[in-house]
């Protein structure tokens, strides 16, 4: 089987790793890359890492562009993807790794970004329950966002274990905000310092992390979110906590957790007294994690890593599609980081 | 006025620190430089910053040589004060940069640190209700925690507001564990991870903070407290989360926090719309904070930033003495940070 | 004595480097702080380290706003100062961290820069042969780039006894590069990545490193200039060899340096076995050097390090400012670095 | 074909890079994976990121451990490799990371690491001239110094071009200097920091780039080596220059670098107006570089970056291996970059 595929926003950072990890993939074949601004220009000089795609040149994000393949991955600003995807045509796959789609609620749609709402797609974490199915062989996938990921991924088993109000602070890189040049951006910036951003709740992904875990408990999960910046490029570590409910220990948290990814191949919990480190998923499809209850407090507290690009944007994106695809879902995809 | 000082563990970071400071202090002069392991070595070998002291060597760390000082800073490994401090006599002014005389309840200083209690002494952060007065004419005073430091602070004018159940997850740079090498902090393993560690309540620095926000609150304050180490060399932010009492709106909070702090040299709470980093504090004694409140969660959400080598531990250390001397408490001291 | 200074770019990071420097000296007052597309923000907004100044507004650069000071620091784009200066008045002392006025050949700043030459200042690197008395009751000033202030002043003594042509590779933090947000400066892309740059004699700094050393040489010297960005924020590392001329040993060189620096404030040649680091320097206006000679190749190796913002811009323009007011050269300044 | 390989040493930085690459093989079986003092513990306490290796236990490194796999990788401290060798039989193949077989010149290697030569084996460059063939079937291979390689391979193709001395500044990540706990190679100290050191050619490496590159040459090339430690975890960065001979201009030094390396999988030569980055080759094996000459100098600069883990070590191994055992050179082994 071979897999047509173009990409839109092939000079981004999410659209530089959707290829590094299409390069990898058995069953694709790179067809259309395209870019706003940067269209004309050579790949390389926008992604000299991609060096098996060097003669390529960066054509513009049309819809006759990216006519005739078989999966059109979307990394597009926000507000982009719906018009985009309504000219692709109903057969051809179509993976948005943008917000366009992740908000079932309308109403949050417009109170977090504002315009009308596009209407929502399958959810692409396919780890969280009742997700899987409704992937496969789906024609328009929602890539969730990287706070939601990993957040989601943590919290989830402990559904039903802990009171309905979590608190989450996330610590990321920089990656995550983007290749446009922006002064609290640069390098002279971020290194060597650490900022909190979008706090008190008003970080977009706090609406898309009470979706997730209040689709999970059947009931309206409250969500404290607070995202802080790192120098580092990639990775995002959450620490997330909650209290536990009456007469649950941590033997039994710890069961759930088991349960709950014993069988997922790209999410780890580690064995107790390993805590994990977002250098160690650094390029990986897999989340690390790890639970334990604070026993002062009757406290829940998980610390799980991602790498933001790939399980948290790209990786999720390209697992996504093999489910929908009927592929394997791991093809192409690693649990191995890229260390030290 | 001139006052004598002598440094003990003046190769190690706290150490460093502390000369860095006293070098600008115009009413010290500095005596003996002590060290264990690396006496006899010239400071240079160490502190290669301080090119003011280039030609000192490191003397033994002993009651003898740190004998005939007005003030002697102990910058040691937990364990080594007390008995240091017994012998330098009750009129020298002993500052403990270490963690032996901080906890005031014996059997918590048994559970977190092991062996017997060594007594406590003033606490030196002035900022805290009640603190201030105990430190001035003190003759012995205890350096808190760089993680108790910026959470105390971040945290206690809203004692009152909010419920006593607070989540502190403060990100940190790596000088705070010290110079000792040890694999898991070279520059090979931080740069590019984060890393969570003493998650649970495990971190000895818990309850420090416990003990600092109960006194405030004059009734037991829950604390949930999880460090994460994150890739710069110093600097701590602190994120911190409480359910706001009954009543309570944000307006309430923020003249709260106007009101305990308005007077303070070091501790500033940002204009609105203003979030503190800790790019902004290097090498400054200055707290940075904001402090907003979450209208989904009736949740208050405050985040700080410290120098965890300055007013952590070296500039908390100098202002302190400043006022056990009689000296404006500002002496030698700077709000201005390096950056970028 | 009482200064009164202003600062035209104070937004950017050389203008906020001197701001930081000038909070710290004994005899300025700080008058206005003016910007470009900055103008009318409070100075909080760029500057969040400087927190004595923390209720200043940018005004706008025009010769009104900085009339009547004593003194103009410049911290301009390329280009902007000749006009400038020329409408502040005589009398008053203008210092340019700008390009405009450091090369005193029209033809080889037509070449480099283009656009007509404004013609040449007193260059402000005091520890160069001849230039410190040229600076004494100067009133306009030029400060050298940082890159030919660091290779300068590693070279300078070696001048005689080296072949006339001398080999730099320049490892550079990233603020020289300014706050202009570009995304090669991005902290995604700088961070874990290394990149060389104007390479092949292409960087601007060429022709005025090779103006000073073939100033001192009487004759020209020929530079090989290459600069490497790497992911630190602040501090320039310089490694210079050059062939070292018949007879000339270890011993001769080590005594040529000794020479040129023994009564200098801020160039310090290291002991030998003690190598520099740029964060040894950080924040602080001083040179730490070491030279050696390779015994296979007859060469001269020279380190040098400085921090980019502080001797190699700001600090270079207090410290000729100090020399052309008539103060003591090194009030105000420091050679204390913050380290770690 | 299944090739079952071990790896001694296989808790550090070498090690670790071997077993991600050989992950990814198709045709390696992992058998045992052995250390020194970590024998006993999980490999997943030292490498966290290989976590289809998560249930191994790191075994002692014995003969017998290691006896019964075709290839055995040794990623040992210097000076453990010969004897190790000498007990794992003549058929098995033996790759070396260290540097004890890399030498030819029993006088340089008494000269550079002291003690008895344990002579020489073949030399894992096969992107050198005539190295290659010789690898083909190798039993015994020293695997070249991170440095050499980039070194060599930059200057290789000049050879003949340019004067017989060459100058090369390598500015380099922290993971060079492996995992061994040491102050200088702490976060604290390394992050914010440049240092140089083995400056004045006292590098070991030295003498590997000599020998490599008189070797291409037919007679001696004098090289002057200054290596600098720079905050990153992996990656080189290397700025070559040297004097082009009577004649020479640039398009013929364009047209070498073509020629040679037009054929090779892993070394490429970037366009014109692209210069190399460590970033774009972090996880990969590639080299890239780029070429230019100065016009004011008639000097070759030569920029050229390769990941020190990578190419540097552990890809070379395999990138020999594969030679060695008659599978295609580049299997198992990636052109593509993690980035950014």
């Amino acid at each position: 089987m071979t897999v047509r595929i173009a990409v839109a926003g092939a000079s981004g950072y999410a659209g530089g790793e959707l290829l590094r990890l299409l390069l990898a993939h058995p069953e694709v074949e790179i067809g259309a890359l395209t870019a706003g601004g940067n269209a004309g220009a050579p790949l390389l000089a926008h992604q000299p890492h991609l060096l098996p795609l060097a003669d390529r040149v960066l054509e513009e994000t049309t819809p006759e562009v990216l006519a005739g393949h078989d999966v059109v991955f979307l990394a597009l600003p926000h507000g982009h993807s719906a018009a985009l995807a309504a000219q692709l045509g109903d057969d051809v796959l179509v993976v948005d790794c943008g917000a366009d789609h992740r908000l079932t609620d309308a109403a949050a749609w417009q109170r977090w970004y504002g315009g009308e709402h596009a209407g929502s797609w399958p959810y692409g974490l396919p780890e969280l329950p009742g997700h899987r199915e409704a992937l496969r062989g789906a024609k328009r996938i929602a890539v969730p966002g990287c706070y939601p990921t990993v957040s989601s991924l943590a919290l989830a088993p402990a559904i039903g274990l802990v009171e309905p109000e979590v608190t989450v602070v996330a610590v990321s890189g920089t990656s995550g905000a983007g290749k446009a040049p922006k002064a609290n951006l640069l390098g002279s910036e971020v290194m060597g310092s650490l900022s909190a951003y979008g706090v008190g709740g008003a970080h977009r992904h706090t609406p898309e992390i009470t979706q997730n875990l209040s689709a999970v408990a059947g009931r309206p999960v409250k969500v404290s979110f607070t995202p802080v910046l790192a120098p580092l490029p990639r990775g995002i570590l959450a620490t997330c906590t909650a209290t536990l409910a009456d007469g649950v220990d941590a033997a039994r948290v710890r069961a759930a957790y088991q349960a709950a990814y014993a069988d997922e191949p790209f999410v780890h919990l580690l064995p107790e007294g390993h805590w994990p480190t977002t250098g160690a998923v650094l390029g990986s499809n897999a989340v690390q994690l790890q639970v334990t209850t604070d026993p002062d407090l009757n406290r829940l507290v998980v610390v799980a890593a991602i790498d933001n690009l790939a399980k948290g944007t790209a990786g999720a994106a390209v697992q996504c599609a093999n489910l929908a695809l009927g592929l394997p879902e791991t093809t192409g995809l690693s649990t191995i980081g890229v260390a030290p």
